[in-house]
């Protein structure tokens, strides 16, 4: 497949004419062909009124529209076939299972959102209705359901280019509320991007939506994602990515004569608690799961488990040795882009070089360019409560653990962490009381929280939060996996006394899409 | 009833140490005994410290517990009697059946999200169960509720001494949430305060929960209100005052190292769109109803009708002499503060001194002092559309009559409007067709949509949405009355593989709450 490097806007393909971008190979650092134009601020003007345009049309398309367009979308992704997973490789080091798996992962979740939208909960379709009668002021009639916020921007993240990026969780949970998508593509894979995008603009031609429902840009510097979220035609946004970038934006998002939420999800170190039991039964088993979740993906994970928090004594230093061992033994492994590669050896030697931290173990030695060697660190409780660099995400496959000298000190460690996304613990039934004693605050600072496993692996589904407290993301009452994200681009309105004639269709009387309702503030399920 | 001027922390009653605040009549101007006491930044670290500590233990309550904490705080507010009643109607100046009727919202409110958390569905509550056989990957289990945010900041509301104050629906829908609540007295109804807040704190030691679950501030200056929503132990706040008062609270939240969601309801103007067949067959009834709601509790609502758009001709003239005519007769009332008579008065005199509006009838002079004018004036599309101050609001009972020269000016003219708690249309069915033109519009920028009457009168109830886009609250996608509120002070935990033994009870396999539960995506009711 022949690519253009063109911006997609609405249902135009033009060539950018504010500079140039070009994938790299992640593996050598060397140009690949086409250069992908990067948008001028015109290009961006006319992507938000396109999507401006198309939002009052966009949001009232009914459940079979929309999700047949959630549907399409995802057959065309499919369609694309090994072109894509090919060019995906070649942009972003990732090996091809990976990729594969996260073509199934991006296409289940579109899928997933298309049977969310059939569902129709999401509307959150509420009746109160009139009391004529009621004393001594008769009660008018009340009706609630949600709608889209408006377009939304979505920024690609360089560690997903399929499930995160411009087919990603945030464009499928944005379309499915309603909202019009401009996805700024993230540069390190600008090929897989228009790929998808073309997918997604030819999508929208065949169902006959408008055409401004989907935009694509590229952005040769930062006035496009700036641009985008100051556009006062933006009324949310979704990214993932670094804690800077997060804040960035969400500084100027607040900035805005109208603020708008920027729904960012930035950094965590995903802690992980050995308890006494756990570690004694089965620490050496623990080890070997926790380094393959450690170097998984080169640990390119918001979900990596960065941080280990166990009883100082033999058990654990028979696991450090299991651990340290695995690591050993691991083969570097080629990250998403040369400079998250530089960056991922700068912080390691950071974390080695801090103050009573001893460097357990580094993987073995890169046979290629660009490759992240794995890292292991121990510390102790001390060195740790007093250094708040050691709070900091390293984004690769490296991780410290800290020895405590009881569990109260451990929950005392817990209680000065930030928000983090995944918390695990590690424990046997011997345990359980003492993990019990740890819940309130994990609870307090994690979106979920594991016992037995480790965070990466985040499933698509109904149960899941991909999402906490601040700085973890920017907003911890959203998810940015599984349905539930898809409340973070709605808002409620409510309609008194119209007559029916004026109802939208999920507030009519009879009910016409058979939807479940609180009536009276009592779900009813449709019969 | 005997006032102490005291501070309530926790189950302490104490003399605040940095300086005192006096009610005054408002009426007369003069103070009202007692002396209240300002806290201190020691009693508010003490108010947050207490708050922190029993937030754990609060938010685990069950169904039961809770519910009737709430079911006894509206109880004790009924049993405080009459002192409540006359004591507000000298703070306040709001006559006797508003402030019994205030009552009557505030504690029926209470009670009714005692019934929101017996009935549970607000934890949203959702399993994934474990597929072991699942190929190529087994899928975990997986888990979600919602849990509270934690301790919440609470602004009480000048226009609302009940009903958005120490008990009202922030307090309300914080506290059945899960999250404890340090209030910040409005300056203006400190005795008010007193009485309601010591209902609460009494209602929380007859439950049994703990202290820091209610603690009542006042404030000599600033200090504390910036205070509290700096303190890292505050995860929210709600407020509901001028559009300077909550941008002052949303600066200080987001500048926060973490920051937090402040929900201000702040301003707006809540337009009114008379359309041609309802002028011409019903103009002067509208007009009527129109005066009614304009200077009902002398303007000061937030759903006060400040802005009225109708096609120029005879029909607009006719309701323009019966508008004038009744606002002609309406007799000068009592404000809320010589503050916010003042400031009412500067700004109608404002709007009169504006190029190209015309005043068309104040109210009758005032028979005492502090008392407010309403006032009518009436301007052209031109004039309106090039000046902004127009869309400012004015608290109190003051209203622009916009003359549009035709429809497609009045939809361009409600597109530059900023966001809305409410909008009403005024039609006959002929208008139908037109009306629907201008709800995408009206949708896109208002919390609320009427038919055929007025924004004041906010129905508690489960479909009600008194919310709306920036600047009009904060964050427009919530609501500040009605069941919908508790979703303000929820965040979702997602709990993966967790034995049984360490689940909450919302959560576990046998459903012990009785909870409705969404079961792999569905919604099943319990039985």
């Amino acid at each position: 497949m022949q690519l253009s490097g063109n911006l997609l806007i609405g249902r135009q393909s033009v060539f950018g004419g504010n500079g140039t971008i070009h994938a790299v190979h992640a593996s050598t650092g060397a140009a690949i062909e086409p250069a992908f134009g990067g948008a001028t601020l015109d290009d961006l003007d006319r992507a938000c009124a396109l999507a401006w345009a198309a939002f009052d049309t966009y949001r009232e398309t009914g459940p079979d529209v929309r999700a047949r367009f959630l549907e399409t979308i995802a057959q065309k992704i499919v369609d694309i076939g090994d072109d894509l997973i090919e060019r995906c490789m070649a942009e972003s080091g990732l090996p091809r299972t990976r990729l594969e798996g996260e073509r199934g992962r991006t296409v289940g979740q579109l899928r997933m959102f298309a049977d969310v939208v059939r569902d129709g909960d999401y509307i959150g379709a509420r009746v109160d209705p009139a009391q004529p009668e009621r004393k001594p002021l008769p009660r008018v009639d009340l009706r609630l359901r949600h709608i889209g916020l408006g377009p939304v921007a979505v920024f690609g993240a360089s560690n997903f280019p399929l499930a995160f990026s411009v087919a990603g969780g945030d464009t499928a949970s944005a379309l499915a509320a309603g909202c019009p998508v401009i996805v700024k593509a993230h540069s390190a894979h600008p090929g897989t991007s228009e790929l998808v995008g073309r997918a997604i603009q030819q999508a929208v031609v065949d169902c006959a939506l408008p055409e401004g429902t989907f935009s694509l840009l590229f952005d040769s510097g930062r006035d496009v994602g700036q641009g985008l979220i100051k556009d006062h035609r933006i009324k949310a946004a979704g990214f993932t990515g670094s804690r800077g970038g997060g804040m960035a934006l969400m500084q100027l998002a607040v900035a805005r004569p109208e603020p708008i939420p920027v729904y960012a999800e930035m950094s965590s170190i995903n802690p992980v608690l050995l308890f006494p039991h756990a570690l004694k039964n089965r620490g050496e088993t623990i080890a070997g799961a926790f380094v393959s979740s450690l170097v998984l993906g080169a640990g390119q994970f918001c979900t990596n488990p960065g941080l280990v928090f166990a009883v100082d004594g033999p058990e654990l230093d028979a696991f450090i040795r299991a651990a340290a061992a695995a690591v050993e033994n691991t083969a570097a492994q080629t990250m998403l882009t040369p400079g998250i590669r530089r960056a991922y050896e700068n912080a390691v030697e950071r974390t080695g070089a801090q103050e009573a931290v001893t460097t357990a173990a580094r993987g073995l030695d890169p046979t290629a360019g660009h490759q992240g060697r794995s890292a292991l660190f121990v510390t102790s409780a001390e060195a740790f409560r007093g250094n708040p660099a050691l709070q900091e995400e390293t984004f690769g496959a490296s991780s410290l653990i800290v020895r405590v000298p009881t569990l109260d000190v451990m929950l005392e460690l817990i209680e000065s962490l930030e928000g983090q996304l995944t918390s695990a613990l590690h424990i046997d039934e011997a345990d359980y009381a003492d993990a019990r004693r740890m819940l309130p605050a994990l609870e307090r600072r994690t979106g979920r929280i594991l016992v037995n496993g480790f965070g990466t692996g985040v499933e698509v589904g109904h149960a899941m939060v991909h999402g906490g407290p601040y700085p973890s993301t920017a907003d911890g009452r959203s998810t940015s996996v599984g349905s539930l994200a898809i409340h973070r681009f709605l808002r409620p309105v409510s309609y008194q006394d119209l007559p029916e004639a004026l109802l939208p269709d999920a507030l009519k009387r009879d009910n016409p899409l058979g939807l479940n309702r609180r009536i009276d503030g009592k779900l009813r399920l449709a019969t």
